[in-house]
Formats: structure tokens, C-alpha cells, sequence
């Protein structure tokens, strides 16, 4: 037991040190020996968990995956209604983007489409699903009009945030994300809000709170 | 002059062959060897014209924001609607990106935060000033909200776009651009064109014809 909770740990400093190499050199240009030193292994116990630079680049992936999808699932428990919730995710994961390096490193290693020969394309279906199952329960609530398609709605939503995400870490280090989010969404509802709706849900962005 | 025409076809080969091996292999793993072999020349020659990968990388994002820009001033210059004419550059901008392998090669790259240790973002900023400045000639004529804030939207359009491409690329192989840019202009046109002329807007990301 002590020896699986070790290794466990071992794992886990693997993967923080992939992820800060992946994000300081991007995929190509990172090498195992760097990954072996950030993560304060030798590259023998590195090569015990992973079999290769590609095999690290997934594992940082999975684990940047496996964050925010627990955070997804938090906040869908919280009950509230189903746009309030679009909007809360999106400003969840924009706030991970800000505070979690291994959540960045995923994030950049999925939309650096030259990363793998064949790129990552799991985590904007799973985008996707949740999206259009909100949007048809925003219709159902009311808060949506019926004319939305939730399937397209959702294949707009999910690549505008990964842009959106994308430019503001280029120009600002995402420092500017939470406020570029609050604007996509301002854009977005009057297109989409049902209309007796239009003037309650106006100031939605801006009201609902993130942190928890 | 005849050496000076044979060294600009020689350049030009030369980020034809670089486009294609950044497009195919990503800037980390492609190789200033394999650049020289994919354009048919020999190292030396290479060398002649560009002093590093680096510079290769910057000479396919310059030429593929050349052949952007050119398409940009054409369209500009057949004096639409200022609205409409944005969303004939978006829809020509995804021409491009279907049918140009060097536009293709060169927006990936810039969209690939981690090719360069500073990314890029001039590209971002031109289109920013560009669609800011047609947001208010749209306001002037008549087309757009007098309440919609040129700068904020521009900041908007061009990171939702961006994510349009970049997300379309990586499901399809942007065969499909095309109609999610025009789903992106459906969801967008409720919430920024003027009252009175919602209902004439309405079918114009439908009807706007772009191959020239």
C-alpha cells in the first residue's frame, strides 16, 4: 500500500513537471531529459510510468480533463437553472485557465492542433454534449426560445470559448479572460434568450459569482 | 534580373515546402533538413534565404498574412454595407483556410501559442482594427445598435472566429467552416444589428456569396 501511494505520488510530480515544460517549450520542442529534471526524477523512473514524450502529453491531458470535469460536475450539482449553469462553466474554466498550470498545459497541448498526428478532438465533444443538453433544458425552463438548436448552438459555443481563451492568452496571459468570457456571452444572449425573458436575464454575465 | 527572379522563385519554393512540413509535422518536430528536401533544395540553398527554423515560421505567417490581407483589401474595396462586408471577410478568410495550404500553414502556426517563445499577435490586433472600424461605419450607416462598443466587439468576433477555424480543423478538417461561420454570424446578428432593421439582417450570413 505504502508502495502504490508512492508511486502515486511519483505519477503525479511526473505530470506537474510535464505540464510546466509542455507550457514553457510547447510539445515539440520539450524533451524527456527536461521532464526528468523539472520533475526531480531520473529519466529511469520516469520511463517506469510513461513510455514516451507523446504518452506524457496524454497523461497531462487526462489530468487537465479529469480537473475540470470534476469542477463541471460541481457545479451541475449545484441545481441552478440551465443557462445560469453555461455561464458559470464557462467562467469555471476560465478561472482554472488563470490558476491551474496543468489545466493551461492541457488546454494549450489540445489547441495546438500540430501537437499529435491526429489532434485531440474527445474534450469539445464532451464540451459539446454537455452544451446542447443545457440548451435543452433552458428551453424547457423557459429561458431559452424554442427556435434554438441546441446542437448548434452548443458547436458555436464551445469553439468561440476556445478562442476566446486562446487570443486572451496570447494578448494577456489570460489575465483578461474572466472579463473577455463576460463579453461573449453578452453577445450571445440576445440571440438565443426567450423573449419575455430578454430583461431579466440581461445582466446575467455580469451577476452570476464563480469562486468558490 | 533574371538572378533576381530565380532567387524570389527560390524563396517562394522554399516557404511552399516549409508551409507544407510545419502543416503536416507542427514547428517543434519539423526539421530544417526536412523544410530543404520538401522544397527540393539543398541545405545550403536554404540557408542562403533563411538563417533558422524560426525564420522560416515567420516567413510562412508573413506571406500567409500577405495573401489574407490582399483578400481582405480586395473585399474592402467593393464598397458593401460595412456589416455585410465583415461577414464577407469572414466567410472569405474561411475560403482560404479550406483551399491555400500556406494561409492554412501560417494560421496554424499563429494559433499554436506554443510555437515561438513569445506568441503571436500582431495578426489578432490588424483584424481587431479592421472589424472596429467596421463596426462603426455599421453603426453610421444605420446597420448596427448605436449602444454596441466597436473596440469590445471587435475583441469578440475576431477570438470567436479564431475558435470557429481552430475547432473546425480539428473535427473536420475545416470541411465544414463554411456553415459554422455562418452559424457564429446567426448567433451574433441579434445582439448587436439596429431594431428596425433586424428582419432585413436576418438571412444575411445565408446570402452573402464569397468565391470571387
Amino acid at each position: 500500500m505504502v508502495k502504490q501511494a508512492r508511486a502515486r505520488i511519483t505519477r503525479d510530480a511526473i505530470v506537474a513537471g510535464a505540464a510546466e515544460v509542455f507550457r514553457r517549450r510547447g510539445y515539440g520542442s520539450a524533451s524527456v531529459a527536461e521532464i526528468a529534471a523539472e520533475s526531480g526524477m531520473t529519466k529511469g523512473a520516469l520511463y517506469f510510468h510513461f513510455v514516451s514524450k507523446d504518452d506524457l502529453a496524454r497523461a497531462v491531458i487526462e489530468e487537465q480533463h479529469r480537473r475540470t470535469m470534476t469542477a463541471v460536475a460541481a457545479t451541475l450539482e449545484e441545481g441552478r437553472p440551465a443557462l445560469e449553469t453555461m455561464v458559470v462553466l464557462c467562467l469555471g474554466l476560465a478561472e482554472q485557465l488563470q490558476a491551474d498550470r496543468v489545466v493551461q498545459a492541457g488546454v494549450r497541448l489540445t489547441t495546438d492542433v500540430s501537437t499529435f498526428e491526429q489532434p485531440v478532438a474527445d474534450p469539445y465533444r464532451d464540451w459539446m454534449r454537455t452544451l446542447a443538453e443545457l440548451t435543452r433544458r433552458g428551453i424547457a425552463e423557459g429561458d431559452l426560445r424554442p427556435e434554438v438548436d441546441p446542437e448548434t448552438f452548443a458547436r458555436f459555443l464551445s469553439p468561440a470559448f476556445t478562442g476566446v481563451q486562446l487570443v486572451s492568452e496570447t494578448l494577456t496571459d489570460h489575465a483578461d479572460l474572466l472579463q473577455r468570457v463576460r463579453e461573449l456571452w453578452a453577445f450571445v444572449l440576445p440571440g438565443i434568450v426567450a423573449t419575455g425573458r430578454a430583461k431579466a436575464l440581461q445582466g446575467l454575465p455580469e451577476s452570476v459569482g464563480v469562486s468558490r
